[in-house]
């Protein structure tokens, strides 16, 4: 199985195994410019491997309907309105499986990382936005229309600030607990950024520690809206921002320990996704393996 | 089947096939005294039946956790601490299922009412709180301990008011849009309760029509997380204040419309319940019929 995981700045790919192994890694830039360049760049990709492979796996940072073919909307990639799939497919021809990278990601982590042996698992991604992925029962769960588990987009204050980024709506948990509401707490210290914030927070800085607390309380209460709906073994945080770690996650837990039901609060672990960066490639080839059986 | 639905003043029983036809309705007042008393008149609602029936399917208002089978707690009846299906099943000698009674509203309407033919379909019942129910890919979800799909206790406002009634959070759906809530809004307009300003809104006051339009509208909040999640099918609104119908889910259709992600806000269509006061009884023996299919 060939996996390729789409991200903003580049496209990885590699030969991804049933067991989750991986081989013969490579990337390139993703194309902002136009569609089709970056049509070119996956079909590219593919073909940098070895003829023969069964079939191909791409998460995408996009909104899927499954039941349309259809990518409906993208996040930092040039992708909207086309059957990708069923495009890349006819290029290629061998099957290829497209899934929302949330998706991805919660999948490589059930398999390989902090859900391994899990039936019910709840993967977030702390990005730029939040994105999720669900395990239910032991299988991944994409909602009716493939589309599902947008759990960066649960409303957790209907008085909240609109939420862009081609989301009509507004208070959802992307907009208050993400990398980009980092980088906004860090503005208001005058810091240039997450990333300094949470550098800052590493050393001690009080304000640096309060500010990544507060983002973490407000994690934690979609965490409860999560424990009390889905009562998960293990919620797994990950992402670029997630690698704030405790300074979020210790607050987080605190408010799903004091406000979440029981016995959601008592069974549920909150914890750091365990996969690196190739998390992506790996969970998107899984993802193909999971639905080629389905198929099948 | 005997199917037993457990309300704060009744409890109500039945005989339910596998279709859900019901047979031989009965009912007998809640105990609220003493736990036994309660346990007492559980075993003689069964008792009331005919002999000879397979198993037994009772409907809660209770957090349960069928992993440590313990029913955690109830609202409105006095019942926690104890393995109802192990005790009730030892006292009658049947297999005995214990489900919340959201789930079970949600499989008596996913297989008879407002959710017939879907494969992805919530189920909100709007009544002193907010039960929910969720069927997913086709099954009844309780999550990973059976005490899933709390939705009344999704956090829509995180600066919101304590939640209460047992439940530690603040500023969840169940707080801002159940009929307790409309009980608190008619008190601010000088009416008697959510009762009276549904019947007010009914003949056209316009502080009633605008005041539930404000209770639909966080009602269609926590849809937007519902949607965003699960892209379901369908959404069923039923419950006492659920009656309410198109007073509150007008604007909680418009909040969805104006503010879900593409393809969820879209494909989903927000209705209310169809079945009436049977559903309990029906619902409780279609889900210890799935329940006893699981076991085989």
């Amino acid at each position: 199985m060939i996996g390729i995981d789409v991200g903003g700045t580049k496209i990885a790919s590699g030969l991804v195994s049933e067991d989750g192994s991986l081989a013969a890694a490579n990337e390139r830039p993703t194309p902002q410019g136009s569609q089709q360049a970056f049509l070119d760049a996956l079909e590219d990709a593919v073909r940098g491997h070895p003829e023969g492979v069964a079939a191909v796996g791409v998460g995408v940072p996009s909104r899927i309907d499954q039941v349309a073919h259809r990518v409906v909307a993208s996040v930092h990639a040039p992708l909207a309105g086309i059957d990708l799939a069923g495009y890349l497919g006819e290029r290629l021809g061998v099957p290829v499986f497209v899934d929302n990278d949330g998706n991805v990601a919660g999948i490589a982590e059930w398999q390989l990382g902090a859900g391994r042996g899990t039936r019910d698992f709840v993967m977030l991604t702390l990005g730029t936005g939040i994105g999720g992925g669900l395990i239910l029962d032991g299988h991944p769960y994409r909602g009716a229309r493939g589309a599902g588990a947008e759990l960066g987009h649960m409303v957790v204050d209907v008085n909240g600030p609109p939420c862009g980024d081609g989301c009509p709506g507004r208070g959802h948990l992307e907009t208050l607990a993400s990398g980009r509401a980092a980088d906004r707490v860090a503005h208001e210290l005058g810091l240039a950024d997450g990333r300094a914030l949470v550098d800052a927070g590493r050393d001690g800085d009080s304000r640096a520690v309060e500010a990544l607390g507060g983002i973490g309380r407000i994690l934690g209460q979609g965490m409860v809206t999560i424990v009390n709906v889905f009562v998960p073994e293990v919620i797994a945080v990950g992402g670029g921002f997630g690698r704030a770690g405790e300074l979020i996650l210790g607050s987080a837990r605190e408010v799903v320990a004091t406000e979440a039901l029981d016995p959601g609060r008592h069974a549920v672990r909150i914890v750091q996704a365990e996969l690196g960066a190739e998390a992506g490639v790996i969970g998107a080839g899984l993802s193909a393996f999971e639905l080629l059986h389905a198929r099948a």
